[in-house]
């Protein structure tokens, strides 16, 4: 087992990375400071793995609620949230109880949530099910909801008290959302680790067989940069952070046209990785053969790398002016100038986004 | 105009004191980032003086948007907070946005969450309209709705970056809504400033009298003590802070048996105060003089202090045990030992606490 420290001073919170650390309860005793605790899943998980994480703690004594959601985006609602803390306040859940979500990232999204408002905030550890989870959500506290009008626009940032990445559980995991998960490992190559690019191209095929150990490897790797990235700027009130989001200004466009759920998050974030490089190509800060190597690598991991047909570019357009990122009026995205360097710019010719926008089917094709 | 500060390290903010404020746009400028500001008010402020303060920022180039809530404690709900995101996201609202609250505590709770949450937090100003908002809410960042189950469940701390507290705005409160910030303003005399709670007695008649200068002292110290807890004790992890709740566990009980609005919050508080008092006195903590004392206080500010007769003290203690100060199944009370000095205690008999909450009619009669 390894264990990464993400730095956040009273904040700060280890993440345990390794195999069959679900049935250790020893691991998370330290963090639970009252009796109380509610267990988050969804109808997807929980029979296969809540009965472990609840046995454990039990015998230690606690007392243990379950919540289980449906599983899905298009649950990711405040209605679902209003029903955790239905449960909550049912049970009569006080201030110092303890809530764990056991699940993916929309699990965590929202119980981490639920736990900051929940009587303005209780204690919070998470137990990520999924790649994309481990490598992705459960570093940096960034929780929400989706609102009809946008995805993840409602939220708050809450961090946990310990993480447990299990490679155990990454076995009943579906081809497609494995390949999800890849993505964001990727993402952390193209923005900021050359060297980790070349290290995945060398190690798909063992990542694509599930090796346990290249598994924990890379998800160690994903989340020791993520956490450099939050220690930086927690509140993403420096550029710093908002380059974790390359692709997911087009990605999450892709995302609300098709309908929350029909498009996997990171299969959405995959699609819109290659159109930043794409864009960045057409401002000449990167090369033809290096969006390739990134469109290879893609599809090596089983990603899309085309956007939907349906979606125009001025739809597209519109979908992406409601980003986090606009800042005075003015959509920022993050681009690429060379490989594993990413940018927050506004500096590029809406003509060349535009042919991005436009590009379709030809992203995929070898140039 | 007098100026309190926040000390809150890089989330301090001033508290401006005074009559006329709300003309003067300067005042806010300073504070306000982007271009995008909404003002959330309700039906009952909004005609009143919505108009002032938005030609004083559009004067200033600002895009002011508005969004009128309906008026009362039954709409602090969830549902009303979403249409407030529904128009923040209609309008296009960015992470640099301001999101003002023109009203009293209800608006200023709600729309402190919608900023705390809206994109996971952007600026927020609040112009308190009622003497229980300027004197409490508008210091210490407790923001959030109620839930079916349970008043003020929901929620997150967010500082404001600056406060209006204008005197003037108070000509158009009813009596009976001044006599509820009264009971705010006397918990601070009775909780931590014993000489506060003969300035009140010698100073009722000009509060009453609506005497601003009076009134403008009153609020300075009321801010005051309310700032020094909340610096100390920014998140309630210690008991500090929860001494500010003297009377409420009592009082939310009132609240949610008899309905939300039906007993204004601060009258609500002044029976729990007399009910924390009068079982103080059954400790032998307060002797009945002094529990006459503060009974002659809250009676000459116009205050009830006797609950409900249609709540029983089961049903009492049944609501009062999903306070949020209960800890490993405990319910902690904010008693008195001495005028002018409260604690936080679960050391007190049950049939003590019983025999208060069957007290009914003799609370308010003379001993």
């Amino acid at each position: 087992m390894q264990t990464l420290l993400v730095d956040l001073g009273d904040r700060s919170y280890p993440i345990y990375i390794g195999e069959h650390l679900l049935e250790k309860d020893n691991l998370l005793l330290p963090f639970i400071r009252g009796l109380q605790v509610l267990i988050v899943s969804n109808t997807t998980v929980a029979p296969l793995y809540l009965r472990v994480v609840t046995e454990a703690l039990a015998k230690a004594g606690k007392q243990i609620r379950e919540h289980i959601l449906p599983d899905g985006e298009q649950f990711k609602t405040f209605d679902q949230i209003n029903a955790i803390f239905t449960t909550l306040l049912e049970n009569r859940f006080n201030r110092d109880c303890t809530i764990i979500a056991l699940g993916g990232g929309v699990v965590g999204d929202m119980t981490g949530f639920a736990s900051a408002c929940y009587q303005r905030g209780v204690d919070f550890i998470q137990i990520p099910t999924t790649l994309l989870s481990q490598v992705d959500s459960s570093v940096g506290g960034k929780t929400g909801v989706n609102h009809s009008l946008g995805k993840n626009m409602i939220g708050a940032f809450k961090q946990p008290r310990v993480v447990l990445a299990d490679m155990t559980v990454l076995d009943t995991l579906s081809d497609r959302e494995y390949s999800a998960g890849l993505a964001e490992v990727i993402k952390y190559g193209l923005i900021r680790d050359q060297e980790f690019i070349g290290w995945l191209e060398s190690n798909m095929a063992a990542l694509q067989g599930r090796q346990k150990s290249v598994m924990a490897e890379a998800v160690f790797r994903s989340c020791r940069h993520k956490a450099e990235v939050v220690v930086a700027d927690e509140f993403e009130s420096l550029d710093l952070r908002a380059l974790l989001n390359l692709g997911h200004t087009f990605g999450h466009a892709i995302e609300t046209a098709m309908g929350y759920g029909v498009w996997l998050h990171g299969e959405a974030v995959a699609t819109g990785m290659l159109m930043a490089a794409d864009l960045s190509c057409r401002l000449g800060w990167l090369s033809k053969p290096e969006v390739a190597r990134i469109r290879d690598l893609l599809i090596s991991a089983g990603l899309p790398v085309v956007p939907p047909a349906e979606i125009s570019p001025g739809q597209f357009l519109e979908l992406m002016s409601v980003d986090k990122k606009v800042q005075a009026g003015q959509l920022r995205l993050v681009l690429m100038m060379g490989m594993g360097h990413a940018v927050v710019s506004a500096d590029y010719s809406p003509e060349l986004l535009m042919e991005t926008l436009a590009a379709g089917a030809d992203l995929g094709r070898p140039s």
